[in-house]
Protein backbone atom coordinates (compact mmCIF):
# COMPACT_ATOMS: atom_id res chain seq x y z
CA UNK A 1 0.00 0.00 0.00
CA UNK A 2 1.85 2.97 -1.01
CA UNK A 3 -0.72 5.54 -1.65
CA UNK A 4 1.54 8.76 -1.79
CA UNK A 5 4.06 7.13 -4.30
CA UNK A 6 5.14 9.22 -7.27
CA UNK A 7 8.18 8.76 -9.85
CA UNK A 8 10.23 11.69 -10.41
CA UNK A 9 12.44 12.62 -13.55
CA UNK A 10 13.89 15.42 -13.00
CA UNK A 11 16.22 17.89 -15.45
CA UNK A 12 18.40 19.23 -12.81
CA UNK A 13 15.98 21.30 -10.34
CA UNK A 14 14.39 23.29 -13.32
CA UNK A 15 11.60 20.66 -14.62
CA UNK A 16 10.73 17.61 -13.62
CA UNK A 17 7.97 15.20 -14.79
CA UNK A 18 6.22 13.09 -11.72
CA UNK A 19 4.12 10.22 -12.23
CA UNK A 20 1.82 8.05 -9.65
CA UNK A 21 3.38 4.77 -8.35
CA UNK A 22 0.42 1.93 -7.80
CA UNK A 23 2.96 -0.27 -6.86
CA UNK A 24 7.10 -1.15 -7.46
CA UNK A 25 7.79 -4.32 -9.65
CA UNK A 26 11.91 -4.16 -9.79
CA UNK A 27 14.46 -2.51 -8.28
CA UNK A 28 18.02 -3.69 -9.79
CA UNK A 29 21.65 -2.08 -9.42
CA UNK A 30 23.48 -3.29 -12.22
CA UNK A 31 27.31 -2.59 -13.16
CA UNK A 32 25.73 0.16 -15.92
CA UNK A 33 23.03 1.64 -14.24
CA UNK A 34 19.87 1.23 -11.75
CA UNK A 35 16.92 -0.27 -13.19
CA UNK A 36 13.42 -0.10 -12.02
CA UNK A 37 9.97 -1.00 -13.58
CA UNK A 38 7.26 0.25 -11.76
CA UNK A 39 3.38 0.39 -12.27
CA UNK A 40 1.70 3.89 -12.91
CA UNK A 41 -2.12 5.18 -12.63
CA UNK A 42 -1.68 6.64 -15.87
CA UNK A 43 0.59 4.62 -18.08
CA UNK A 44 0.87 1.48 -17.13
CA UNK A 45 4.05 0.08 -16.55
CA UNK A 46 6.95 2.01 -16.85
CA UNK A 47 10.94 1.10 -16.90
CA UNK A 48 13.65 3.76 -15.79
CA UNK A 49 17.16 3.64 -16.18
CA UNK A 50 18.78 5.49 -14.08
CA UNK A 51 15.68 7.57 -13.07
CA UNK A 52 15.09 8.43 -16.60
CA UNK A 53 11.75 7.15 -18.22
CA UNK A 54 12.57 4.92 -20.85
CA UNK A 55 9.38 3.08 -21.97
CA UNK A 56 6.12 2.67 -20.56
CA UNK A 57 3.09 0.24 -21.35
CA UNK A 58 0.90 3.33 -23.07
CA UNK A 59 3.08 5.14 -25.26
CA UNK A 60 6.14 2.57 -26.18
CA UNK A 61 4.30 1.96 -29.60
CA UNK A 62 5.31 5.26 -30.67
CA UNK A 63 8.86 5.09 -30.65
CA UNK A 64 9.23 1.68 -31.69
CA UNK A 65 6.95 2.12 -34.57
CA UNK A 66 8.88 5.01 -35.77
CA UNK A 67 12.83 3.51 -35.06
CA UNK A 68 11.87 0.69 -36.87
CA UNK A 69 9.08 1.15 -39.54
CA UNK A 70 11.11 4.12 -41.06
CA UNK A 71 14.24 2.36 -41.64
CA UNK A 72 12.28 -0.82 -42.38
CA UNK A 73 9.92 0.44 -45.55
CA UNK A 74 12.96 2.65 -46.62
CA UNK A 75 15.35 -0.62 -47.62
CA UNK A 76 13.33 -2.30 -49.95
CA UNK A 77 14.42 -5.59 -48.81
CA UNK A 78 15.37 -5.83 -45.25
CA UNK A 79 17.03 -9.43 -44.18
CA UNK A 80 19.81 -8.70 -41.87
CA UNK A 81 19.11 -5.79 -38.78
CA UNK A 82 21.05 -5.44 -35.84
CA UNK A 83 19.45 -3.38 -32.54
CA UNK A 84 22.04 -1.98 -30.32
CA UNK A 85 20.58 -1.44 -27.07
CA UNK A 86 17.14 -1.71 -26.88
CA UNK A 87 16.95 -3.89 -23.71
CA UNK A 88 12.83 -3.68 -23.15
CA UNK A 89 12.81 -5.84 -26.69
CA UNK A 90 9.91 -3.72 -28.15
CA UNK A 91 12.55 -2.39 -31.24
CA UNK A 92 12.71 -6.07 -31.87
CA UNK A 93 9.36 -7.04 -31.96
CA UNK A 94 8.65 -4.23 -34.11
CA UNK A 95 11.47 -5.57 -36.73
CA UNK A 96 10.48 -8.99 -36.66
CA UNK A 97 7.56 -8.07 -38.16
CA UNK A 98 8.36 -8.07 -41.31
CA UNK A 99 8.48 -10.87 -43.12
CA UNK A 100 11.69 -10.24 -44.92
CA UNK A 101 13.80 -10.14 -41.91
CA UNK A 102 15.98 -13.92 -41.27
CA UNK A 103 17.60 -12.62 -38.25
CA UNK A 104 17.61 -10.24 -36.17
CA UNK A 105 20.94 -9.25 -33.78
CA UNK A 106 20.15 -6.99 -30.45
CA UNK A 107 23.40 -6.24 -28.57
CA UNK A 108 22.65 -4.89 -25.35
CA UNK A 109 25.28 -4.03 -22.74
CA UNK A 110 22.69 -4.85 -20.12
CA UNK A 111 21.16 -8.04 -18.72
CA UNK A 112 19.38 -6.88 -16.15
CA UNK A 113 17.28 -4.54 -18.21
CA UNK A 114 16.31 -7.25 -20.20
CA UNK A 115 15.60 -9.88 -17.56
CA UNK A 116 13.69 -7.07 -15.91
CA UNK A 117 11.70 -6.33 -18.94
CA UNK A 118 10.88 -10.28 -19.71
CA UNK A 119 9.27 -10.91 -16.40
CA UNK A 120 7.48 -7.10 -15.96
CA UNK A 121 6.58 -6.19 -19.13
CA UNK A 122 5.95 -8.79 -21.85
CA UNK A 123 4.18 -5.71 -24.10
CA UNK A 124 7.45 -4.67 -25.14
CA UNK A 125 9.63 -8.03 -24.53
CA UNK A 126 6.97 -11.06 -26.15
CA UNK A 127 9.36 -11.17 -29.16
CA UNK A 128 12.60 -11.90 -27.14
CA UNK A 129 11.73 -16.11 -28.06
CA UNK A 130 11.86 -15.68 -31.82
CA UNK A 131 14.01 -18.10 -33.24
CA UNK A 132 15.09 -15.18 -35.49
CA UNK A 133 16.20 -13.12 -32.49
CA UNK A 134 20.00 -14.02 -31.44
CA UNK A 135 20.59 -12.34 -28.74
CA UNK A 136 23.82 -10.93 -27.25
CA UNK A 137 24.91 -9.34 -23.89
CA UNK A 138 27.77 -7.07 -24.64
CA UNK A 139 29.14 -3.86 -25.49
CA UNK A 140 28.06 -2.64 -28.58
CA UNK A 141 30.68 -0.07 -29.51
CA UNK A 142 33.00 -3.71 -29.02
CA UNK A 143 30.52 -5.77 -31.20
CA UNK A 144 30.39 -3.56 -34.53
CA UNK A 145 34.15 -2.77 -34.02
CA UNK A 146 34.89 -7.28 -34.12
CA UNK A 147 31.82 -8.70 -35.70
CA UNK A 148 32.57 -9.95 -39.26
CA UNK A 149 28.67 -9.78 -40.22
CA UNK A 150 27.35 -7.22 -42.50
CA UNK A 151 23.72 -5.86 -41.40
CA UNK A 152 20.68 -4.42 -43.86
CA UNK A 153 19.76 -2.32 -41.18
CA UNK A 154 21.64 -0.80 -37.72
CA UNK A 155 19.31 0.84 -35.33
CA UNK A 156 20.93 2.49 -32.41
CA UNK A 157 18.27 2.42 -29.51
CA UNK A 158 19.94 3.42 -26.51
CA UNK A 159 20.04 5.96 -23.36
CA UNK A 160 21.05 9.48 -23.12
CA UNK A 161 24.53 10.57 -23.32
CA UNK A 162 25.34 9.78 -20.10
CA UNK A 163 25.98 6.73 -18.36
CA UNK A 164 26.21 3.48 -20.46
CA UNK A 165 25.64 4.80 -23.82
CA UNK A 166 27.77 8.00 -23.80
CA UNK A 167 30.18 6.37 -26.27
CA UNK A 168 27.54 5.81 -28.60
CA UNK A 169 27.69 9.40 -29.61
CA UNK A 170 30.94 9.17 -31.60
CA UNK A 171 32.37 9.28 -34.71
CA UNK A 172 34.32 5.99 -34.37
CA UNK A 173 31.05 4.08 -33.56
CA UNK A 174 29.86 5.27 -36.37
CA UNK A 175 32.83 4.90 -38.92
CA UNK A 176 32.70 1.26 -37.49
CA UNK A 177 29.42 1.20 -37.91
CA UNK A 178 29.60 1.99 -41.43
CA UNK A 179 31.61 -1.00 -41.65
CA UNK A 180 28.93 -3.53 -40.67
CA UNK A 181 26.56 -2.22 -43.15
CA UNK A 182 26.29 -3.72 -46.83
CA UNK A 183 26.41 -1.49 -49.48
CA UNK A 184 22.96 -0.90 -49.06
CA UNK A 185 22.41 -0.42 -45.61
CA UNK A 186 21.57 2.46 -43.41
CA UNK A 187 21.50 3.28 -39.30
CA UNK A 188 19.20 5.16 -37.61
CA UNK A 189 19.72 6.54 -33.75
CA UNK A 190 17.84 7.77 -31.22
CA UNK A 191 18.51 11.50 -32.38
CA UNK A 192 17.96 13.03 -28.98
CA UNK A 193 15.33 16.36 -28.37
CA UNK A 194 15.24 20.05 -30.59
CA UNK A 195 14.78 21.71 -27.61
CA UNK A 196 16.70 20.72 -24.82
CA UNK A 197 19.69 18.97 -26.56
CA UNK A 198 20.25 20.83 -29.52
CA UNK A 199 24.17 20.43 -29.46
CA UNK A 200 23.82 16.97 -29.09
CA UNK A 201 21.11 16.45 -32.08
CA UNK A 202 23.58 18.78 -34.22
CA UNK A 203 27.06 17.06 -33.27
CA UNK A 204 24.81 13.32 -34.09
CA UNK A 205 23.89 14.72 -37.36
CA UNK A 206 27.30 15.97 -38.04
CA UNK A 207 28.97 12.59 -37.68
CA UNK A 208 26.74 11.12 -39.95
CA UNK A 209 27.01 13.26 -42.47
CA UNK A 210 30.97 13.32 -42.42
CA UNK A 211 30.42 9.20 -42.60
CA UNK A 212 27.62 8.48 -45.24
CA UNK A 213 26.54 10.25 -48.40
CA UNK A 214 22.81 10.34 -46.94
CA UNK A 215 22.04 11.83 -43.65
CA UNK A 216 19.05 13.27 -42.28
CA UNK A 217 16.51 13.61 -39.26
CA UNK A 218 13.31 12.72 -38.68
CA UNK A 219 10.60 13.43 -35.53
CA UNK A 220 7.85 11.68 -33.48
CA UNK A 221 6.39 13.12 -30.61
CA UNK A 222 5.56 10.78 -27.32
CA UNK A 223 3.86 11.17 -24.02
CA UNK A 224 7.38 10.57 -21.67
CA UNK A 225 10.18 12.34 -23.54
CA UNK A 226 10.78 15.77 -22.09
CA UNK A 227 9.75 18.70 -24.35
CA UNK A 228 7.33 16.09 -26.70
CA UNK A 229 9.02 16.69 -29.60
CA UNK A 230 12.11 14.01 -30.40
CA UNK A 231 13.97 12.61 -33.35
CA UNK A 232 16.01 10.21 -34.97
CA UNK A 233 18.56 10.19 -37.30
CA UNK A 234 20.14 8.53 -40.06
CA UNK A 235 22.81 7.59 -42.05
CA UNK A 236 22.66 5.70 -45.40
CA UNK A 237 24.99 4.53 -47.78
CA UNK A 238 22.44 3.77 -50.83
CA UNK A 239 18.69 4.53 -50.11
CA UNK A 240 17.10 7.63 -49.42
CA UNK A 241 13.68 7.78 -46.67
CA UNK A 242 11.67 10.19 -49.10
CA UNK A 243 13.04 9.51 -52.02
CA UNK A 244 12.94 5.90 -52.17
CA UNK A 245 10.41 5.43 -50.34
CA UNK A 246 7.34 2.97 -52.01
CA UNK A 247 4.02 3.62 -50.08
CA UNK A 248 2.72 0.65 -51.83
CA UNK A 249 5.00 -1.47 -49.97
CA UNK A 250 3.62 -0.37 -46.48
CA UNK A 251 0.05 -1.35 -47.36
CA UNK A 252 1.32 -4.51 -49.29
CA UNK A 253 2.86 -5.89 -45.74
CA UNK A 254 -0.40 -6.72 -43.91
CA UNK A 255 1.28 -4.95 -40.98
CA UNK A 256 -1.09 -3.00 -38.98
CA UNK A 257 0.06 0.30 -36.77
CA UNK A 258 -0.49 2.20 -33.83
CA UNK A 259 1.29 5.06 -35.26
CA UNK A 260 3.05 4.45 -38.48
CA UNK A 261 1.53 4.77 -41.84
CA UNK A 262 2.73 5.99 -45.02
CA UNK A 263 1.57 9.59 -44.50
CA UNK A 264 3.55 10.27 -40.81
CA UNK A 265 6.42 8.15 -43.20
CA UNK A 266 6.99 11.29 -45.44
CA UNK A 267 6.08 13.84 -42.97
CA UNK A 268 8.03 12.70 -40.39
CA UNK A 269 10.99 14.21 -42.26
CA UNK A 270 9.46 18.15 -42.46
CA UNK A 271 11.51 19.85 -39.58
CA UNK A 272 10.65 22.90 -38.00
CA UNK A 273 12.13 25.97 -38.49
CA UNK A 274 14.31 26.46 -35.82
CA UNK A 275 15.50 23.04 -35.83
CA UNK A 276 16.64 23.57 -39.53
CA UNK A 277 18.69 27.04 -38.82
CA UNK A 278 20.86 24.33 -36.64
CA UNK A 279 20.89 21.28 -38.74
CA UNK A 280 20.07 22.19 -42.22
CA UNK A 281 23.87 22.16 -43.18
CA UNK A 282 24.15 18.49 -41.85
CA UNK A 283 21.41 17.12 -43.77
CA UNK A 284 22.31 15.94 -47.36
CA UNK A 285 21.75 13.18 -50.09
CA UNK B 1 14.40 35.06 -2.42
CA UNK B 2 12.32 31.92 -3.51
CA UNK B 3 14.62 29.18 -3.52
CA UNK B 4 12.44 26.73 -3.84
CA UNK B 5 9.43 27.81 -5.31
CA UNK B 6 7.89 25.59 -7.73
CA UNK B 7 5.20 25.39 -10.01
CA UNK B 8 3.36 22.19 -10.92
CA UNK B 9 0.40 21.77 -13.44
CA UNK B 10 -1.41 18.47 -12.09
CA UNK B 11 -3.43 15.96 -13.62
CA UNK B 12 -5.57 14.61 -10.90
CA UNK B 13 -3.08 12.74 -8.94
CA UNK B 14 -1.53 10.79 -11.83
CA UNK B 15 0.80 12.83 -13.49
CA UNK B 16 1.98 16.76 -12.63
CA UNK B 17 4.67 19.22 -14.55
CA UNK B 18 6.88 20.67 -12.18
CA UNK B 19 8.63 24.19 -13.44
CA UNK B 20 11.67 25.73 -10.98
CA UNK B 21 10.34 30.05 -10.36
CA UNK B 22 12.45 32.15 -9.81
CA UNK B 23 9.90 35.43 -9.40
CA UNK B 24 6.07 35.16 -9.43
CA UNK B 25 5.45 38.19 -11.39
CA UNK B 26 1.62 38.80 -11.28
CA UNK B 27 -0.75 36.58 -8.86
CA UNK B 28 -4.86 37.70 -9.49
CA UNK B 29 -8.07 36.14 -9.44
CA UNK B 30 -10.81 37.37 -11.89
CA UNK B 31 -14.19 36.38 -12.06
CA UNK B 32 -13.36 33.86 -14.32
CA UNK B 33 -10.54 32.12 -13.45
CA UNK B 34 -7.03 32.46 -11.66
CA UNK B 35 -4.29 34.40 -13.53
CA UNK B 36 -0.41 33.97 -12.73
CA UNK B 37 2.72 34.71 -14.65
CA UNK B 38 5.73 33.29 -13.05
CA UNK B 39 9.27 33.82 -14.50
CA UNK B 40 10.24 30.39 -14.15
CA UNK B 41 14.40 29.00 -14.32
CA UNK B 42 13.62 26.92 -17.74
CA UNK B 43 11.31 28.70 -20.31
CA UNK B 44 11.09 32.16 -19.64
CA UNK B 45 7.85 33.68 -18.11
CA UNK B 46 4.91 31.54 -18.11
CA UNK B 47 1.86 32.49 -18.23
CA UNK B 48 -1.19 29.71 -16.12
CA UNK B 49 -4.99 29.92 -15.84
CA UNK B 50 -6.82 27.93 -12.68
CA UNK B 51 -2.49 26.28 -12.87
CA UNK B 52 -2.67 24.91 -16.38
CA UNK B 53 0.34 26.57 -17.98
CA UNK B 54 -1.20 28.82 -21.48
CA UNK B 55 2.17 30.32 -22.70
CA UNK B 56 5.40 30.57 -21.98
CA UNK B 57 8.31 32.57 -24.03
CA UNK B 58 10.36 29.48 -24.73
CA UNK B 59 7.72 27.48 -26.70
CA UNK B 60 5.00 30.09 -27.01
CA UNK B 61 6.24 30.33 -31.09
CA UNK B 62 5.26 26.90 -31.64
CA UNK B 63 1.38 26.78 -30.88
CA UNK B 64 0.93 30.78 -32.25
CA UNK B 65 2.94 29.65 -35.70
CA UNK B 66 0.45 26.61 -36.11
CA UNK B 67 -3.05 28.45 -34.88
CA UNK B 68 -2.42 30.91 -37.52
CA UNK B 69 -0.04 30.52 -40.60
CA UNK B 70 -1.72 26.94 -41.09
CA UNK B 71 -5.36 29.23 -41.93
CA UNK B 72 -3.31 32.20 -42.99
CA UNK B 73 -1.56 30.63 -46.18
CA UNK B 74 -4.98 28.01 -46.57
CA UNK B 75 -7.13 31.38 -47.09
CA UNK B 76 -5.79 32.92 -50.69
CA UNK B 77 -6.01 36.41 -49.17
CA UNK B 78 -7.38 37.06 -45.36
CA UNK B 79 -8.44 39.96 -44.66
CA UNK B 80 -10.61 40.05 -41.51
CA UNK B 81 -9.78 37.82 -39.14
CA UNK B 82 -11.53 37.12 -35.69
CA UNK B 83 -9.69 35.99 -32.44
CA UNK B 84 -11.73 34.20 -29.60
CA UNK B 85 -10.05 34.11 -26.62
CA UNK B 86 -5.91 34.67 -26.91
CA UNK B 87 -5.55 36.89 -24.24
CA UNK B 88 -2.03 36.70 -24.41
CA UNK B 89 -1.97 38.47 -27.61
CA UNK B 90 0.97 35.59 -29.41
CA UNK B 91 -2.08 34.60 -31.88
CA UNK B 92 -3.31 38.21 -32.94
CA UNK B 93 0.76 38.68 -33.24
CA UNK B 94 1.24 35.94 -36.05
CA UNK B 95 -2.22 37.00 -37.64
CA UNK B 96 -0.94 40.40 -38.05
CA UNK B 97 2.43 39.72 -39.74
CA UNK B 98 0.65 38.90 -43.12
CA UNK B 99 -0.29 42.10 -45.14
CA UNK B 100 -3.22 40.87 -46.55
CA UNK B 101 -4.89 41.65 -42.77
CA UNK B 102 -7.05 44.60 -42.52
CA UNK B 103 -8.59 44.37 -39.42
CA UNK B 104 -7.99 41.72 -36.49
CA UNK B 105 -10.64 41.62 -34.01
CA UNK B 106 -9.88 39.90 -30.74
CA UNK B 107 -12.91 39.20 -28.43
CA UNK B 108 -10.93 38.14 -24.57
CA UNK B 109 -13.53 37.51 -22.08
CA UNK B 110 -10.90 38.17 -19.33
CA UNK B 111 -9.26 41.05 -19.03
CA UNK B 112 -7.32 40.20 -16.33
CA UNK B 113 -5.60 37.95 -19.07
CA UNK B 114 -4.98 40.81 -21.57
CA UNK B 115 -3.54 43.58 -18.47
CA UNK B 116 -1.35 40.84 -17.00
CA UNK B 117 -0.05 39.77 -20.45
CA UNK B 118 0.58 43.16 -21.61
CA UNK B 119 2.66 44.20 -18.09
CA UNK B 120 4.71 40.85 -18.16
CA UNK B 121 4.90 38.90 -21.36
CA UNK B 122 5.51 41.33 -23.90
CA UNK B 123 6.96 38.75 -25.97
CA UNK B 124 3.50 37.65 -26.88
CA UNK B 125 1.33 41.18 -26.18
CA UNK B 126 3.43 43.47 -28.41
CA UNK B 127 1.18 43.79 -30.90
CA UNK B 128 -1.72 44.41 -29.51
CA UNK B 129 -1.12 48.43 -30.13
CA UNK B 130 -0.97 47.55 -33.78
CA UNK B 131 -3.98 50.03 -35.39
CA UNK B 132 -5.50 46.81 -37.11
CA UNK B 133 -6.16 45.25 -33.82
CA UNK B 134 -9.80 45.77 -32.42
CA UNK B 135 -9.94 44.17 -28.99
CA UNK B 136 -13.31 43.56 -27.21
CA UNK B 137 -13.58 42.09 -23.76
CA UNK B 138 -16.54 39.98 -24.05
CA UNK B 139 -18.22 36.18 -24.07
CA UNK B 140 -16.78 35.14 -27.86
CA UNK B 141 -20.01 32.83 -27.46
CA UNK B 142 -22.12 36.09 -27.22
CA UNK B 143 -19.60 37.88 -29.96
CA UNK B 144 -20.93 35.63 -32.64
CA UNK B 145 -24.34 35.20 -31.54
CA UNK B 146 -24.80 38.78 -32.27
CA UNK B 147 -22.36 40.60 -34.85
CA UNK B 148 -23.72 40.86 -38.24
CA UNK B 149 -19.35 41.38 -39.16
CA UNK B 150 -18.19 39.08 -41.78
CA UNK B 151 -14.93 37.06 -41.15
CA UNK B 152 -12.24 35.46 -43.44
CA UNK B 153 -10.78 33.28 -40.93
CA UNK B 154 -12.00 32.56 -37.69
CA UNK B 155 -9.22 31.29 -34.75
CA UNK B 156 -10.84 29.68 -31.62
CA UNK B 157 -7.74 30.37 -28.94
CA UNK B 158 -9.23 29.00 -26.19
CA UNK B 159 -8.53 27.59 -22.64
CA UNK B 160 -9.18 23.81 -22.01
CA UNK B 161 -13.05 22.62 -21.92
CA UNK B 162 -13.48 23.12 -18.20
CA UNK B 163 -14.07 26.82 -16.75
CA UNK B 164 -15.02 29.84 -18.71
CA UNK B 165 -14.30 27.73 -22.35
CA UNK B 166 -16.58 25.44 -21.44
CA UNK B 167 -19.04 26.28 -23.62
CA UNK B 168 -16.84 26.98 -26.72
CA UNK B 169 -17.04 23.24 -27.01
CA UNK B 170 -20.56 22.99 -28.62
CA UNK B 171 -22.22 22.31 -31.54
CA UNK B 172 -24.50 25.77 -31.35
CA UNK B 173 -21.42 27.83 -30.97
CA UNK B 174 -20.51 26.55 -34.21
CA UNK B 175 -23.65 27.49 -36.12
CA UNK B 176 -22.96 30.93 -35.19
CA UNK B 177 -19.16 30.71 -36.43
CA UNK B 178 -20.03 29.75 -39.22
CA UNK B 179 -23.35 32.46 -39.95
CA UNK B 180 -19.61 34.77 -39.38
CA UNK B 181 -17.83 33.40 -41.93
CA UNK B 182 -17.71 34.85 -45.89
CA UNK B 183 -18.42 32.29 -48.10
CA UNK B 184 -14.78 31.10 -48.17
CA UNK B 185 -14.14 31.18 -44.90
CA UNK B 186 -12.82 28.62 -42.15
CA UNK B 187 -12.52 28.42 -38.15
CA UNK B 188 -9.42 26.48 -36.59
CA UNK B 189 -9.88 25.11 -32.80
CA UNK B 190 -7.36 24.47 -30.51
CA UNK B 191 -8.37 20.80 -30.31
CA UNK B 192 -6.83 19.19 -27.35
CA UNK B 193 -4.21 15.73 -27.12
CA UNK B 194 -5.08 12.90 -28.73
CA UNK B 195 -3.71 10.57 -25.27
CA UNK B 196 -5.43 12.14 -23.08
CA UNK B 197 -8.62 14.01 -24.14
CA UNK B 198 -9.61 11.21 -26.79
CA UNK B 199 -13.03 11.80 -26.77
CA UNK B 200 -13.38 15.64 -26.72
CA UNK B 201 -11.04 15.76 -29.90
CA UNK B 202 -13.49 13.33 -31.56
CA UNK B 203 -16.57 15.44 -30.25
CA UNK B 204 -14.78 18.83 -31.74
CA UNK B 205 -13.96 17.15 -35.21
CA UNK B 206 -17.47 15.72 -35.40
CA UNK B 207 -19.28 18.65 -34.52
CA UNK B 208 -16.80 20.66 -37.16
CA UNK B 209 -17.80 17.69 -39.83
CA UNK B 210 -21.75 18.37 -38.59
CA UNK B 211 -21.84 21.95 -39.61
CA UNK B 212 -18.88 22.47 -42.26
CA UNK B 213 -18.05 20.70 -46.04
CA UNK B 214 -15.08 20.28 -44.80
CA UNK B 215 -13.07 19.42 -41.59
CA UNK B 216 -9.83 18.13 -40.67
CA UNK B 217 -7.26 17.84 -37.67
CA UNK B 218 -3.81 18.76 -38.04
CA UNK B 219 -1.15 18.11 -35.35
CA UNK B 220 2.13 20.43 -33.56
CA UNK B 221 4.19 19.35 -30.61
CA UNK B 222 5.32 21.75 -27.78
CA UNK B 223 7.16 21.63 -24.34
CA UNK B 224 4.70 22.49 -21.98
CA UNK B 225 1.20 21.01 -22.75
CA UNK B 226 0.73 17.07 -21.73
CA UNK B 227 2.03 14.47 -23.84
CA UNK B 228 3.28 16.96 -26.35
CA UNK B 229 1.58 15.59 -29.26
CA UNK B 230 -1.46 17.99 -29.49
CA UNK B 231 -4.07 19.01 -32.18
CA UNK B 232 -6.06 22.05 -33.97
CA UNK B 233 -9.31 20.88 -35.93
CA UNK B 234 -10.46 22.74 -38.80
CA UNK B 235 -14.16 23.59 -40.34
CA UNK B 236 -13.89 24.97 -43.80
CA UNK B 237 -16.76 26.41 -46.38
CA UNK B 238 -14.18 25.90 -49.49
CA UNK B 239 -10.54 25.73 -49.32
CA UNK B 240 -8.82 22.44 -48.21
CA UNK B 241 -5.77 23.18 -46.25
CA UNK B 242 -3.84 20.73 -47.63
CA UNK B 243 -5.30 20.30 -51.69
CA UNK B 244 -5.74 24.12 -51.67
CA UNK B 245 -2.29 25.05 -50.20
CA UNK B 246 0.45 26.79 -52.14
CA UNK B 247 3.75 26.76 -50.94
CA UNK B 248 4.78 29.49 -53.18
CA UNK B 249 2.77 32.26 -51.22
CA UNK B 250 4.91 31.37 -48.07
CA UNK B 251 8.12 32.07 -50.06
CA UNK B 252 6.50 35.48 -51.29
CA UNK B 253 5.14 36.34 -47.70
CA UNK B 254 8.68 37.16 -47.13
CA UNK B 255 7.41 36.34 -43.13
CA UNK B 256 10.18 34.65 -41.45
CA UNK B 257 9.00 31.67 -38.98
CA UNK B 258 10.42 29.87 -36.13
CA UNK B 259 8.26 26.53 -36.28
CA UNK B 260 6.31 26.94 -39.26
CA UNK B 261 7.34 26.56 -42.97
CA UNK B 262 6.01 24.92 -46.46
CA UNK B 263 7.17 21.76 -45.31
CA UNK B 264 5.47 21.24 -41.81
CA UNK B 265 1.72 22.95 -43.17
CA UNK B 266 1.29 19.38 -45.11
CA UNK B 267 2.96 17.28 -42.89
CA UNK B 268 1.14 18.48 -39.97
CA UNK B 269 -2.51 16.82 -41.47
CA UNK B 270 -0.21 13.20 -41.28
CA UNK B 271 -2.30 11.80 -38.60
CA UNK B 272 -0.71 8.70 -36.61
CA UNK B 273 -2.84 5.22 -36.87
CA UNK B 274 -4.20 5.58 -33.65
CA UNK B 275 -5.97 9.02 -34.27
CA UNK B 276 -7.21 7.85 -37.76
CA UNK B 277 -8.84 4.66 -35.89
CA UNK B 278 -10.95 7.57 -33.75
CA UNK B 279 -11.53 10.49 -36.30
CA UNK B 280 -11.38 8.90 -39.73
CA UNK B 281 -14.86 9.16 -40.14
CA UNK B 282 -15.62 12.87 -39.23
CA UNK B 283 -12.70 14.00 -41.79
CA UNK B 284 -14.27 14.75 -44.55
CA UNK B 285 -13.93 17.32 -48.07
Amino acid sequence: MHSNLYVEEKMEDKYSMKYKVNKILFSGKSSFQTVDVVETELLGRMLLNDGLVMVTEKDEFVYHDMIAHVPMFTHPNPRKVLVIGGGDGGTAREVLRHESVESCVMVEIDEMVVNACKEFIPQTSCALNDPRLKLVIDDGLKYVKETNEKFDIILVDSTDPIGPAEPLFNINFYKDIYNCLTEEGLVISQGESPFYHKDMQQKLLAIKSSVFPISTIYNFSNLTYPGGLWSFSVGSKKYHPVRDFEPKRVQDSGISFKYYNEGIHTASFAIPSFMCQNLSSYIQG
